[in-house]
């Protein structure tokens, strides 16, 4: 029996032992996608509790303790961090499984020192030594990125974003990490909603110019497009249900975005007509500045109407969406690829039935602008869990060309979850020692050390052009 | 190599044998999801043979054995029993890897204490030794049931049901093990067919009143509700390819309704809205009641016409169907959760590219009335064999609070059918012993047996209000 | 740690190894789909080099080597034979987990007894030794598909073809391999584009009569049938991305027709009902011969507009679809069924997402005409890797008659590929020892060696009907 979580943790080979050691231990992290807060990281302010650490926002936990039956009080509710830190600790112990359970103890042992499993007995005793640790500091985001052995970070910012801590941050010398913006336009694709209409007057103000027809959407797009690559942008980030694709003329684009302005209601297919416009003329753009687009399938959100009212998006009412994705995806990507202007490209999925799509939808679309140009992204979200993240590998490696993946994101919005690009290593390294000790790859332990520091980092730094 | 389905069958570390003796083994079953007759219960006749007791009416059996040629005459038809019995003899040792081999040991092992394979060689001498038995005795309904350790059993009852034989089983004290009807209304969905008009009437019938308006036919299921309830019920079942969800007025289910009466012709559209609004109305109901609403998507069923007309319904022409089901089942039980009448629910699906909507769909409309309020059932049917049945408990565990789950269901027509709960509980003390073994959850017996115990009974009684 | 690659590649267990001598290591090859060319086959050329037959023609290298970055200069443009080996040398050790990684290997060995890793390093020394023993002859398609145990090869032929290679390879008593067409009437399917039309006179020389309304099309195939069956065919082959089903009149169809003749465009349902008929018509004839109908579904080809304008069709831009399948093919299968004139049927599918919806879609239909009448094709095409190949026996196993099932196809346009039906014996045998070792199935080695047999070979011989 393996001991529980210790240094071997997921590791059961010698093989994946010695090249989790060689080619991920040491090696930086480059958080290409991420939703850490540009502010919170300039302003800099250590927490006041493993509560407020763990639970002030992160969504997986809350979903995790409504599921056990807590209470709201407990999860976004008025009671006591106390409280809220032994009603997760109870839910923990049933997460039999889960990824919360691997990730809150990888957190505890390489940010506390703590070695032992939350329970709810060993809770009272480990509240306490996790808040004499953060009492005593070292817990502020930049010292926590700089712990986490992290060059580089993307931020999702609006496109309409002044980018303001970015530039701030990029005066300050102290911190060695880099903090790049990725451009993020999801408000432009809202048509049909109040929040676009009011989306629209903030790009008025940020691409200083008036708004009135899509051609004009697009200059200003441009233009924020300029601004982000001149901060250091190099990729941007688009989450839909399915990818769009349906052509239209330009008359009915107009008239879509006329009726959008008046905050008029639309049919599928002119909901499809626009998204497909507007993600056309925004790919030839990235793939004009050498950006990465990144297109997250698959997520179905908000879904509790009741809860949304009363605390807003991104609260742990979001799943999985399972709409045929295969053939738009293809015509879109064949109508930028046609004009020689298909960018870089990362699939993600939260579905792993696409996995099979988008592992063999990459090959209709490299070529020798980079090594795998078009990248299945790594299990993401709901999808980032052990089996997961082994399925994606796995089909990633029957299907394509594993050894130039570019990897692990953390997605996430907390400062202590570096430990999921340990997670993502360990796994990737049980699987390649798996392989080397069944006989089917050979036993070649530098090489494969290679590849593995490569897909942890040096393949991601190269894609994206990171100097 | 581990012997042939011996006592540590499908167990294969000593955490998995020990938590299976501790937590499982004794642990008696609350069979929830059947479709056993009250009146076979009642009856309580002890079978003729093993073909009766097997044979007599096992789709799963028919299934493999029309895979492996045998003419219907074998199976359906006049053949003599021993003849039929030989035909499945032969038929199984081709079913390597296949549920059906498994069961039908375990049968074999439990309850007639034979451990030898079941082949066309060792077919003649098993014949005599099973029937030589069941000619002693013991195999009647109450005595399988009582044997197995069976402490509730929940059958499965049209809404038009007189129950009268629950009403007898509920008077008769020599019968330990209760026997609950389940709401099932399923002909109240089928407009557009004969059999709609005939339970309409049936209907009118059961509920005492006349039934020529939607509003009408809705407080008659209320009084089959009050009914059922006041019978002990505490769960309806509904079946769908998908859930539906489209919005309607009053005016439209109305007309809906007397083109119903009448045995007219429904667009989709016309079928979705129907669909939705009674779901919508039953939904709010099971609510109010603290009842369990079972949802099983996915069946496709009475797909060979010939047969159909020659043998009716649930005789092995069933499989599965693949429709996108994420969108209308998140909408649904958003526009009963608006109202604070989302009853606890239990979704299921025979399609396992839908494990991960389902395992995300429940974090949307989990809340304190129950621990999981909201369950991924276990795999189901056609999905209910080794590989089933552990990915989806991983699938849960990876995306939910597994400590929770309210476990297995036999929904089967057999009274031999309960080593099933065996097989499952094995699986899942297989798959808890692995995450111990492999230093991914900590080796704590106690607690892990505990576990083990409540999904395999605690959780499902406390669920559904079992007293 | 297994060696790399020996001689029990795959295969951990005493009971695999075991069986895979006894019953698949010598036992031949009935190849009953591939797309060789009957030409090479008969005119019998010795290759130039390793690149001509490794590379000629091998799209699934071509897409590894584009995932991996390589200009198409060394794929398919005009890179020297050795800049190219390079290239694939190099590309391959990034490969790790991909098919192609296994496939090189085994071809290596056993057509050149080279045992060692391909690499950029080795590749110098290796392209010596390949090139020297092709020059020593003993390269042709004939002698390799000689040695390589193959006693039958169906290529797949289109329906106006005249089959003149294969009159000529049938009079030719040296070779004793038999060589006989398969039926593949896909350009009937595809009306609306000019490809249709030129097929429409193809097909009025080849059966010798005007072909001016559906009637007389479906006249001009059943000549070709009748024709083909002549020349020894067994089976039939089509490729859709889901089954089509939607009724028709004879007057619709025939109006769809005169426009198709004239080459005007379609609505999706208008295609659909001309599919359903034409399949429906061509589903009937093939019963009536006894013939296989094999549908290969969940194929999107030709995915790169510019590629393909370079390249043609058949090149590497392939990749699978993700439409549901369940509710069509059920409906046109029964449609069939109803008439007691479904064929003998393979049902494959490239998207794993389907394998349920197969899976028990075979036992809607299975009867005594023959043992698993209805069966689920092997993993084809992106989904012939380990775990596709795996997942599809577990699928098979889990949910039918795996005993009975016709195993591997090769689906290939090179006459080195035999080594994927040892690939996929390796993984069918490891398969059943894991589940004798796991005491899952008795430990019977001779019956399971019959088994192997069987599935590797004499099942598909008696289900195709071969003398």
């Amino acid at each position: 029996m393996k001991s529980f979580m210790d240094e071997d943790f997921l590791l059961s080979t010698e093989t994946a032992k010695e090249i989790f050691n060689y080619g991920a231990k040491n090696t930086p992290i480059f958080d290409w996608h991420c939703h850490l807060s540009p502010k919170e990281i300039y302003e800099n302010k250590n927490p006041r509790d493993i509560t407020e650490l763990w639970l002030g926002g992160d969504h997986y936990k809350w979903r995790a303790m409504r599921g056990f039956g807590v209470d709201e009080k407990y999860i976004t509710g008025d009671a006591t961090p106390y409280e809220k830190f032994l009603k997760y600790a109870e839910t923990l112990s049933y997460c039999i499984g889960n990824p919360l359970y691997h990730w809150t103890h990888l957190e505890l042992q390489r940010y506390f020192e703590i070695f032992e499993p939350l329970t709810l007995k060993s809770a009272p005793a480990i509240w306490e030594r996790c808040n004499a640790k953060i009492a005593n500091g070292g817990f502020t985001p930049r010292e926590l990125i700089e712990k986490s052995n992290v060059v580089c970070v993307c931020t999702t910012d609006d496109a309409a974003d002044t980018l303001e801590y970015h530039a701030l941050l990029a005066k300050d010398e102290t911190f060695k990490c880099k903090v790049l913006p990725a451009f993020r336009p999801d408000k432009a694709f809202l048509i049909g909603t109040p929040a676009f209409v009011s989306w629209i007057e903030a790009m008025e103000n940020s691409a200083e110019m008036k708004i009135t027809s899509f051609e004009e959407l697009k200059s200003a797009l441009q233009k924020r497009i300029e601004f982000f690559d001149s901060m250091g942008c190099r990729a941007s980030d688009h989450s839909f249900a399915y990818c769009p694709y349906t052509e239209a003329t330009d008359e009915e684009l107009e008239g879509i975005f006329k009726k959008a302005l008046s905050c008029g209601t639309f049919t599928t297919d002119e909901l499809d007509k626009y998204r497909t416009a507007l993600l056309q003329f925004l790919g030839r753009e990235y793939a004009k500045k050498g950006w990465v687009m990144e297109l997250h399938l698959g997520a179905m959100r908000n879904n509790n109407t009741k809860m949304f009212e009363r605390l807003g998006a991104d609260i742990g009412f979001d799943s999985v969406d399972d709409y045929p994705i295969a053939e738009k995806l293809s015509r879109f990507m064949d109508s930028l690829e046609k004009d020689g202007l298909l960018p870089k490209t990362v699939l993600f999925t939260l579905n792993p039935k696409d996995n099979t799509v988008l592992g063999t939808m990459l090959g209709n679309f490299q070529s020798s602008e980079a090594q795998s140009k078009i990248q299945f992204g790594s299990a993401w979200w709901f999808n980032d869990h052990y089996d997961g993240m082994r399925k994606q590998l796995t089909d990633l490696a029957s299907l394509g060309v594993l050894g130039k993946f570019v990897g692990m994101i953390t997605d996430s919005r907390s400062f202590l979850s570096y430990p999921r690009h340990e997670y993502f290593r360990r796994i990737l390294c049980e699987l390649l020692g798996d392989l080397v000790e069944e006989g089917k790859y050979p036993c070649d332990i530098a090489f494969l050390s290679q590849v593995v520091a490569d897909i942890s980092f040096n393949n991601s730094k190269k894609y994206f052009g990171l100097e």
